[in-house]
Parts: structure tokens; sequence; C-alpha cells
């Protein structure tokens, strides 16, 4: 079945930018400095991704859209993560980026002080509404042990669960490497933690809000592995192939820092080709679902056809 | 009935260190430059005062220490909170701080980078710790309710629960008000937001892990902001009348940047009498306890008696 997936990502977005709306103080609630930065970056013209990925792995489960509103909002959660993790990345201390989707990064737009404490922020209060969300109080613990284990530091299995490297991890990893000639396999091990885990995550956790079992959980963190996966090497050709006005960011800076990324290491065409083997993988784990995975897998189309 | 104080927090702290000690990753587990610069400042000879009081806070509720084991691991998650929130106040673009507890700041240790994601990955590791509480899951939301809600922006009337300022919101208001003269009721909101929110969720996530009645609860929050209040202005006084080696960290710096504190507005003899009164409101808060509230009334005439 063909999936009309702008329709899709439009209604999407629109529920996710409702619960952000709501979610979000007000600007003009003291204090006003900080609010002001927090609304600033999660308003910027992101694409959502992990929400409607979210979204859509609940609609699967839940086989309709009964969730949706408690959805909308873990949702809105994952892309205040999301939003925290850039802001902090942008800082001069860290990615030094001025432009982000096409706009001044939140310490250019609101000072330094500001922009680390508005991260802070919005790290706190994706973890409020996940504990605000109204479904039953064990899939509100499953959804933050998994949210947590994504974006920590990738605990080694020296800790309880040998849990799989995290968010914040990637991006040490990245840091550490950066100006030494990057391997494949810490390529691969940087773009599964720093935005892989939380694509991965956004899935799962969508699957557990809906109550889906143990097969369907499992087989929703192989598909949102391997979509982002694919989605991030399809970005990291984009930052060598495009100029920064087509990218709403600045073009190039991976290259420019010598920064581990899929097609420095592979090259161009094998990145492309690498990108089509993980969505069949991604596609095939989601079978059992028949056409109920039809959104899933027109967005992890969309997502690694993209040209910006 | 007179209290070892000081035996009490010896055995605090060791079950607070142990706690953390487990939680935290291993330096040796990679990425190691983030998980060093997470336990550099986490064993920084902290009083782990918010721990001892969730322990005791417990106990008291509980009749007993049947709930050692989670409270002490909910009381690193607070200390957990409270380290990165002095990680990044001690930034450069903040406080720019260079010691603390007689230490080498994070930034200074490890540099900017490192600190900012330290302090990160410190918030998110406390959420995490959370999660894993081997309690049920409905006291696991109620903790992750208070203690998210505790360390916010201080979210206005304008969202649901109308929740009081929180810890990041009196950071803010802290910045903001510098380089004017300040208020007494700006003084008393910053003080409420900035360290006692989150002295105040400590006794009350302790008294909801030991399935604490609605009435225990809200007696435990008013020890705990009445308690907090007195323990921030002892602080305050003391940043005034010690000198650094004595602190252990910058003596005078409030002053000298013109902060908003408790003696600037109301001078030091004014300032002890209030902690006085705000440490008698504490007590009678918990006179329905009778001999099973020595152990906290104990610490907070310990804490606001302090000399340094």
């Amino acid at each position: 079945m063909q999936y009309d997936v702008h329709a899709l990502l439009q209604s999407g977005v629109l529920l996710t930018d409702q619960a952000l709306e709501r979610l979000l103080p007000s600007p003009n609630t003291p204090p006003h400095s900080i609010h002001r930065a927090m609304r600033h970056s999660t308003f910027a013209g992101g694409k959502r991704l992990r929400p409607i990925l979210c979204l859509e792995a609940a609609r699967m489960v839940a086989g309709g859209n009964t969730c949706d509103a408690a959805a909308a909002e873990l949702g809105a959660a994952l892309e205040m993560i999301h939003t925290y993790s850039l802001i902090h990345d942008d800082l001069p201390a860290l990615d030094n980026d001025d432009l982000r989707r096409g706009q001044p990064t939140c310490h250019v737009a609101f000072g330094e002080a500001s922009a680390i404490l508005a991260g802070d922020a919005l790290q706190t209060l994706a973890f409020q509404t996940i504990g605000n969300l109204n479904i039953p109080p064990a899939a509100v613990v499953a959804i933050l042990k998994a949210v947590s284990s994504a974006v920590a530091t990738g605990v080694g299995a020296d800790l309880p669960g040998g849990l799989p490297p995290g968010m914040i991890g990637g991006q040490v990893m990245d840091i550490e490497g950066e100006g030494t000639k990057p391997t494949a396999e810490l390529v691969e091990r940087i773009h599964r933690a720093k935005t892989g885990a939380l694509i991965k995550v956004s899935v799962i956790a969508g699957g557990l809000l809906a109550g889906g079992s143990e097969d369907a959980i499992a087989r929703l963190a192989t598909f949102g592995e391997k979509a982002g996966l694919a989605f991030q090497i399809v970005d990291d050709v984009l930052d060598m192939t495009q100029d920064s006005a087509q990218l709403g960011k600045t073009a190039g800076k991976d290259t420019a820092s010598d920064k581990a990324t899929w097609p420095a290491v592979f090259g161009i065409e094998q990145s492309i080709h690498d990108a089509g083997e993980l969505v069949a993988d991604a596609f095939a784990a989601l079978d059992p679902f028949g056409e109920s995975a039809a959104p899933l897998k027109a967005l992890a189309t969309y997502l690694t056809t993209r040209t910006k």
C-alpha cells in the first residue's frame, strides 16, 4: 500500500507542537529569560522525527489512535531531550556552532549561561512530562528506564542490566575522537550512541506506552535501531554534499573538524548502499504487523531518501 | 532525647557513598573522560545533606531502617542532581568558580566540554536511578513527579498543578538579579527555589518512598521547607564571616558580586534570629511523630548551628 507520508508528517508535527506549546512554560512566566531560551530552540523548525516515530509506533501497537493524547506528550518529552542535546552541543566549549535549523543557536540568541540552563531545564521537563503521563504507573516506569538509559553516558557491563551506550556517551566519544582518523568501528559506535539511541528509544517508548508485548517491543527496537542508523548515515552524506542554505545549518563542519562520519570512512556510494540495506532490515523486523506497519515503513523510506 | 548527630551523619555519608560508588559508572568504563569527571565532582567531599535527610525521613515514616537500601539509592540520585547543579553553576559562563569543596571545580580539572556533559549525565543518571528503585511503580511515579518539579525552572500557575518554583528557576533569578540591590522578597524567593526546593523534596521523597500518608508528607514538606531555608541563611552568614580556607570554597563571593543573600538584606544578627525561628517551625511540624522525629530534629539543629 502507498502511504501519504507528507500528511502523516504534517499531522505529527501539529500534534507534537500542540503538546510542546502546552508543556513548555509560557514566555511570560518568570523567570522569563530561560523560558524564552527554551522556546527559542524548541520551536526553531525541527522535523519532530522522534515524536512522530513515537506516535506511529504507539498507533501501530494500539491498532489505532486511542493513545494519541499520551503519545503526543511522550513525543514532546523526547523532542525536549533532543533539543537540550542540540543546545549543549552547539555551545562554544563543544561544537561552537552559530546556526541551527537556519536560526541563531541558543547561546548566540540568549547568552551562554541561559543556553546551559535552558538545556538543563529541558532535560528536567522531559522527565517531568514522562512522570505526568496519564498511563498506568508500571508503563511510566518502563518508559523512564528505557529513555534514561538511552540518553545516559553509555554505562558498561559493570552496571546492572549491561545497558547499551547512550546519547551523552556518543557525544563524548565524538569529542574524544576529533582530530584522529576515524575507524569504521568507532564511527558505528558513535552513531549508534549519539543519534541512534534516542531514535531507537522513541520507537520503543511509543510501543511501551501502547502496552506492546515483549515481542512487539523487541521488533520495534530492531526497527528503530536500523532506521535510526540509516537516517544518520543519510544525514552525514547530506552534510558532505549540500551547502548551508539547503541544510539550514553550517554545512561541511563534520569534514572540516575531521569528525567521525560514515561517508568519511566508507565513501558516499557505499554509505548510500548501507543505508538502503539497513532500511530493508528495519522493514523485515515489522513484517508480522502487516499493513499496520505501513506508516512506520513510509517514514523510514522518507527519512532515508530525503535531500535535506 | 539527646541524639548523637555525628554518628547519624557518619552512617548516612557511608550509605550514600556506597550507593554512589555502585551507581556511577566505573572510571575504567569508556568513555572514560566523562565518567572520571562525574566522579571527581561527586566524590569531592560533599556533606551528603540531601541523601541524609531523605534517609532519615524514610526511617521516620517506616518506623525503622527497612527501607534503607532503596532510600540510599534515592539519596544518591538527589546527590547526583545537587552535584550536577554545582558543576554547571561553577562554569565560566555562570559563577566562574575555580574552587569547590576545597578541590578544583569540574571544568578546571577536566575542561568545559566535559564539565557540561558530566553535569548533563549526572542529571540523567539521577532520573535513571529513580526509575530503577525497587519499590512499587506508583511510588516511583510520585517521587519522579516531586523531584522533577523541584529541580525545574519554576513553572507557573499556567501549568497543571501550579507547581512551586524549582532549582533551575532559582539559579536563573539569581543571575538575573546580579548587580541590582536585592530586595527581601527576591532573596526569599531565590532561596526557596535555588537551594530550598531540592532540600525540601529530599525529605518529601524519603517519605514517599516509605509509603507515608498524605498528612505525613505534608508535615515533612513543611519541615523540609523551613529547615532548608534556615540552612541556606546560615550558609550565607558563614560566607560573610568565614575565610576560604575554613569554607573550602571561595569566601565572600556572594558579597563581591552583590548576590542576593539573607544577611545582605537583613543583617547578620537578624539572619541568625530568623534561622532560629525557622528551625522552631520545622520542629513543630514533626510534633505528631514524637520520639521518632529525633534524628531529623537533631539534623536540623546541627545544620543551623554549624560553623563551616
